[in-house]
């Protein structure tokens, strides 16, 4: 994948609709898991966004982009790997459990895709 | 299962939070096949609360239940079929694909889970 077509994921708006019931799908299982005990909840924008910024994926978007356009961008890229086979649910889902702080587990899938992708951010 | 296992099922709230979690996303996929690009939805109450009654599930839950809790209980027995390999997500996307008529995929889904666990509602 090259720098443009990842801009046209990251921008894609339908991807991001999707990519946002996917992440509140697999966090919702990483969370029950943790707890023990089935729950749901919804990722917040502040958390993705976070996550865009320190993992690099931030600098590819538009500057005038706001939180939500930096959290739709997590979530566009994250729906893509999985559509894709670049990254299982049952992986994304080991990896959220395993870390307590969600800005950093999503930080390091991002990095993991990128990787496996050959993307540079 | 019998029938006191299954109302236990239907009325655990944490069940219906991650139940909500994966019906948004396999409904999303469903969605997303059939348009031919990728999109993101949230299935209403409306439409969960109508398959509760007409799949039967409706009858199995307290005379007091309105349409949050009717629909809570589709929530609930949907991830719990998925996460006891009663039905994968892959047949349940399938199902809804099949029928542009969400209320009927959703009572078909409810009534093939009820025969893999032979249950009558």
């Amino acid at each position: 994948m090259n720098s443009s077509e990842l801009r046209r994921i990251i921008l894609d708006k339908g991807l991001a609709r999707l990519g946002d019931a996917y992440i509140n799908f697999i966090y919702s299982l990483a969370l029950s898991e943790v707890e023990g005990a089935p729950t749901g909840v919804k990722v917040s924008d502040r958390i993705l966004a976070e996550a865009a910024r320190s993992s690099g994926l931030r600098s590819l978007l538009p500057k005038r982009s706001g939180r939500n356009g930096a959290a739709n961008a997590v979530e566009a890229l994250l729906v893509y790997a999985w559509d894709r086979k670049l990254m299982r649910s049952e992986e994304a889902v080991e990896i959220l459990k395993s870390n307590p702080d969600p800005k950093e587990s999503f930080t390091h899938l991002i990095g993991l895709i990128f990787e496996r992708a050959q993307l540079q951010p």
